[in-house]
């Protein structure tokens, strides 16, 4: 006990060098509280009837944009689908990389005005905070300015290197800060904004957008560009962040700088985050549904519902994300009638049914601050999973625990860990019978603050 | 006499060369017929309040195009003040330099469709066509797709050079050749379709636009590409082109091709033409409206009143193009508000009425076949005004005349001239008094056949 007081004032003093340790804004409290998420990925490509290739999309702008007429569009279909998964918000590409706007702008023609569809009076954003607002979910805006066929935008900038090319490079950069300001006030509060890629910076090629979103969304999670990031990237499309995955980040940025030393190893320190970092930058673990066998596909395709994760895959996926500190973001993409596919719904019902499964059963539960926390497991129930979450309101402070099985007339140590953050899910693979579980933290940045100590019944 | 018929069968001989003497198509006919007609020039600058600065203009995207708000727009006043000067056909700049679409394209969304101005039902092109039928002008359509500030197209070319720009450059012509359909099929027949600038060669940058014409519009003016003209640019925006002024030119295209050779000695063959040329092609002769005084300005601007040309300045223009055989074109620019300006419509109204006092008084006229014709003046009359008209279906036929008047017992010649065709006006500086006048044809390609010599009377 000597030592571990001892660790955690090293700690704590290791701290003092760059001063507190760092909190969540309500936003990214909101965030990691949310747990899981949907984006949907809907964009005139989906209608082609071919299949995606997105290095080829970035330079082909589309033959005919009035391919865009879902007959039988309906996002509360989309919105109760991804609920029915257990999702607390929903993203919709508003522009991805045709730079086709999927609502009625003011400042970008290429949007719905220009359709026949809805005789040019469709807006597909506000159908989908409408539908978030019915079901309960937190509508979310995802702006991909870093690439736009249409209009000649390649990697953040213009093609060609003349006046001309400077002029029409200064004219998109208003556009896209045009864009902002209509999506940030027209649809009242939006959970989260996503500039795909980044905004890259204000100094360079990047709209100067941050200042707008302060504005008119100032409780709205921004992601991201040179200048801030309230969540990271998680490093990889597949759903899941490693073991440990921390909440924090050295930089303020996600990966729109500094992006030789952010992406080597592999991504590492988006994946893992640093224990260490003066920012609070929680993760997000993405990948699209229809990511099983061989393909990985954010964008509706003609026979792609072969290609959906099957529901322990995706159970797998969530333990791995949100049981690890992360937010996961599941990619949805609607069919050219306009709705998910009967395969996605289902699959997203199931997953949910899956989740509330393993996690609908508590056995016992503890909370509170201190080190050491116990449980007493009722008589012939099994243990299957553990949930350990910290007060992330106070900051991840955790740094080493243990979680001890009194078995037997003997405490046993039966996981190890590091971070626990907002969420930490321990599954057992084979049932534990126990008649006491504790969870011991053996070291932290000061004083742990425990929301949830649980252990959950096995299936 | 002898000397004569030599001459004339030498002519004929020469031409034999080439074939028969070229004679016009029905809507060159038409296009001579019209003699005078207008082009509206309106474009999203308008609304800036800015000096125009064409070279900016082409190479800086504006930055908000719904400044286009014509609060009390009116194509009626439009089309009534052209009709008041005398104008016979009218033409729109539905595409100019800034790439905006002056009506409801579903392959351009650059266009009224994107515009908060009448909820993005407005289409001008409707209406001015609307308002040409209902005061009996011909409508005409102007399409600029050689720059395109809003995409990025130069003379012709998109910016850059990789596969992204010949994608873009590729689907640019698309979009050209969809915007050419469309609006050959929405609005009936039309009169003209004038390519400014050209379309350039749909083998090299150039769209490929003259087949769908061909096929929607049989009857309609094509103006031009490296393929075909069916008239010619007189050289200069003078709204005059110099005496003689042949009908017919050696190329079947104006100057989108062999622009060094065209384009020698001051645009001369531009403005003269080429009396042995193959191919039938009279020529426009057009001007701003808004040219007098050091400013040239085809687009409404601040403070431009004042250069409107004096109805005088106009009456000599009107002599020098349609009274050498060329069309006359005036540019008209409504204002911010969606009307001429009351200047330019007082401007218009006095030119149709100076034009009526001058050929509305005949003294005497005759015609037909044969090489000479006389005039008996009413006495007392002076004549102030002299018209020889070919029958140009039958071609331009003659090549040199002289005009005799009959005084104190002599034929006197007051006037020489070569070219005749659609219209050869003489205006005597001072007022001509005679018993007789005669025309007599000195020589000509073949007989000449003479669809009107007329006298009329001084003011």
């Amino acid at each position: 006990m000597i030592r571990l007081l001892q660790t955690a004032g090293l700690l704590l003093l290791t701290f003092g060098v760059y001063g507190q340790i760092p909190v969540p804004t309500a936003a990214q409290a909101a965030w990691q509280e949310a747990e899981l998420g949907v984006v949907f990925h809907y964009d005139l490509h989906v209608f082609d009837g071919k299949k995606y290739n997105q290095s080829q999309n970035r330079i082909s702008p589309v033959p005919d944009y009035n391919i865009f007429a879902p007959d039988t569009l309906d996002t509360d279909q989309w919105i109760k689908a991804a609920k029915d998964a257990g999702a607390r918000f929903a993203i919709l590409t508003v522009t991805h990389e045709t730079g086709f706007a999927l609502y009625q702008s003011d400042v970008n023609p290429y949007c719905m005005k220009a359709l026949k569809w809805k005789n040019g009076k469709g807006d597909l954003l506000r159908d989908f905070v409408n539908s978030c607002r019915k079901y309960g979910l937190k509508p979310g805006v995802y702006l991909g300015i870093r690439w736009n066929s249409f209009l000649g935008i390649h990697d953040f900038k213009m093609q060609g290197s003349d006046p001309f090319a400077k002029n029409r490079q200064q004219a998109y950069k208003k556009m896209c800060e045009g864009m902002v300001e209509e999506v940030t006030t027209r649809y009242e509060d939006l959970f989260m904004i996503w500039f795909d890629g980044g905004a890259s910076d204000p100094k360079t090629y990047g709209a100067d957008i941050l200042p707008i979103v302060e504005r008119n969304q100032p409780n709205c999670l921004f992601y991201h560009n040179a200048q801030r990031a309230d969540f990271r990237w998680g490093g990889s499309e597949t759903g899941t962040v490693p073991y440990p995955c921390w909440a924090t980040y050295p930089f303020p940025f996600s990966h729109a700088e500094n992006t030789e030393e952010i992406f080597k190893n592999n991504f590492q320190l988006l994946k893992e985050g640093d224990k260490n970092g003066r920012y609070y930058m929680p993760a997000m673990a993405d990948a699209p549904i229809r990511g099983y066998h061989g393909r990985h596909e954010w964008f509706w395709e003609p026979g792609d519902v072969a290609h959906i994760y099957p529901v322990k895959d995706l159970v797998r996926i969530y333990l791995n994300s949100v049981g690890h500190n992360a937010t996961l973001v599941l990619g949805l993409t609607p069919n050219p009638d306009g709705l998910l596919d009967p395969q996605d719904v289902d699959t997203l019902a199931a997953l949910g049914r899956e989740i509330r499964t393993l996690f609908d059963r508590p056995l016992a539960a503890a909370g509170g601050t201190g080190k050491m926390f116990q449980l007493r497991i009722p008589d012939g129930k099994q243990v299957g999973q553990l949930v350990v979450q910290e007060d992330i309101t106070k900051g991840q402070r955790i740094r080493a625990f243990e979680i001890q099985a009194y078995q037997k007339g003997q405490w046993r140590t039966v996981f190890s860990g590091t971070s626990v953050g907002h969420k930490m899910i321990a599954v057992f693979p084979e049932a534990l019978t126990a008649q006491k579980l504790r969870l011991f933290v053996k070291a932290s940045a000061a004083g742990p603050v425990i929301r949830t100590f649980a252990a959950y019944q096995a299936k």
